[in-house]
């Protein structure tokens, strides 16, 4: 049976839930609750186990809170992969706990390679069979990945092979939220910015593979903290989804997110992860939970980006 | 006490062991000599478990065999991390097994992000103390990185902040060995190719932090593949070491290499993977030795690698 097309999957499910946030897990110790840490470091001392297992409680805490308001989950594995191995376990069992909880998992790994490595990655990373070369399964797989495309399109293509074949997606970084990001990015190519040559390139990689939604599997990354450059690339790539990062403790608001939308409100999604995993420790939620109650304070953070979100880009639909 | 200086540390073994010579550790199952692997299959069955314990098992071997050739090892984290967990205890226990026989490791990961999330990668792959923010240290620690420069300065210079602290490198990819690296990398940006544009953005990151070799902890990644390119920006980055992947196997050969070292024929650093740690695959080392002799095919083609580039290297200074 062939696997359902990821962005059919995708955009089937912000209709259901009304939804196009994505959770951003990133958990940076010194900011989880205090509760949680005390409990890891109790049991297993001070280091990289009492601070993996740490996450995975304040995770699955997050998870329980956010998974009616999110449709998705993005995972930064960074945030994991900086406690070495034991962070490596903890990356893998939040992935797990995620599916158990009907999200779509976006692991945010940012990989990329010349050809045969990118097939490596992908490998790694997105759901679908083991091959004759690889016998064993890892257990880093994920709905979507984030992929670099500094290689051009021989690094790219491998994670298309794979995500076509296990219906999953692929998001290319188009335009990265970071302050210094125009260094590079921005570069006039031929009268375009570079950002404008990649996106090009991203529309024509994913062309073949559109579902039903009219969206491709692959998609791009465009950060929430330049609203100029969303309406442009939504319009260079009418077929990929976006990724938008950068909401909420980056700076974009609203406002700024709307320009990544189709008419109908379908064709991106929204990520914001500080704001929501850490609401406790800012207002409105601060004073009414705190880090006490920081399941609610989370859970009502995740509601309230969700309903503004969906009325903003609804709201512009009917105009 | 400071950590010594990267470049100089990397260019004294250098000298010491007449070698330019980096040895890539990027292990394929299906490659692996069958005797290896039906071991580990025997003893842990079909699976991640084996082919993880195949790998570190192979990679021992081959760090005997290439211990006096090499100077440094690059371990390719893409073929680990498609085992899952398994590959990346492998990865650990392979960057432990190179620094026990005195070889500098370089991680070639390829990571990077915006800024905080930069310093966290930073934090997993860089050796150095521990921080009250990250309590517990990673176990993925190794002398030097590789880092795409997609994000700009904000998400180098994390990695630059940390190499510094704890005396390790940084090579930034400048020039990938890919035959598609072109599509992006050599986009005409006002006047040059983008390659020379980041080349340039390279240097200047790293003239702050030049060693009394007259190299910075700062280097850069440049494919043996397009020889003509290699002096150009061997010429754009006058203090930073190159790191010249593509040698070998990729196609890359002794006079394409020779424009990345400077005329005292240091500075650079060459990659050979699969051409040496599958030897006994390939002429001359098949028929003298085969995969029941891997050890020896490794040793020899790594020697015969080593004092070949010495030898080009070291006759041309003397033109």
């Amino acid at each position: 049976m062939a696997a359902e097309h990821f962005a059919d999957r995708l955009f089937d499910a912000v209709q259901r839930k009304r939804s196009q946030l994505v959770v951003g897990l990133d958990p940076r110790i010194p900011q989880l609750p205090p509760a949680v840490l005390d409990e890891a470091v109790r049991e297993h001392g001070r280091g990289a186990k009492a601070a993996a297992c740490a996450i995975v409680q304040f995770n699955r805490g997050v998870l329980d809170a956010v998974s009616e308001a999110a449709v998705a989950v993005k995972i930064q594995v960074a945030f994991y992969e900086c406690l070495g191995r034991e962070g490596m376990a903890a990356y893998a069992r939040t992935i797990e706990d995620a599916r158990g909880r009907g999200l779509i998992v976006i692991g945010d790994v940012k990989r990329n390679d010349i050809g045969n490595t990118a097939e490596a990655y992908a490998l790694a990373h997105l759901a679908g069979p083991a091959t004759d070369e690889w016998p064993a399964a890892s257990d880093f797989h994920v709905d979507a990945v984030t992929v670099n495309p500094l290689f051009g399109s021989d690094g790219v293509k491998p994670f298309i092979a794979r995500a076509v074949q296990g219906g999953c997606g692929v998001f290319v970084l188009v335009r990265t939220s970071n302050p210094s990001s125009r260094e590079i990015q921005d570069l006039d190519c031929g009268g375009m910015p570079l950002h404008v040559r990649i996106a090009e390139m991203v529309e024509r990689w994913g062309s073949e593979n559109v579902g039903r939604s009219g969206y491709s599997m692959l998609g791009a990354v465009v950060g929430a903290t330049f609203p100029g450059h969303l309406r442009t690339l939504r319009e260079v790539m009418p077929h990929a989804p976006l990724l938008v990062p950068g909401f909420g403790a980056q700076g974009g608001d609203v406002g700024d997110v709307k320009g990544a939308f189709d008419p109908a409100g379908s064709g991106a999604i929204v990520v914001s992860a500080r704001a929501i995993i850490f609401a406790w420790e800012r207002e409105p939620y601060a004073s009414k939970w705190g880090a006490g109650k920081w399941h609610d304070a989370v859970r009502a953070a995740a509601e309230d980006t969700r309903a503004a979100i969906w009325k903003a880009t609804h709201k512009a639909h009917k105009r």
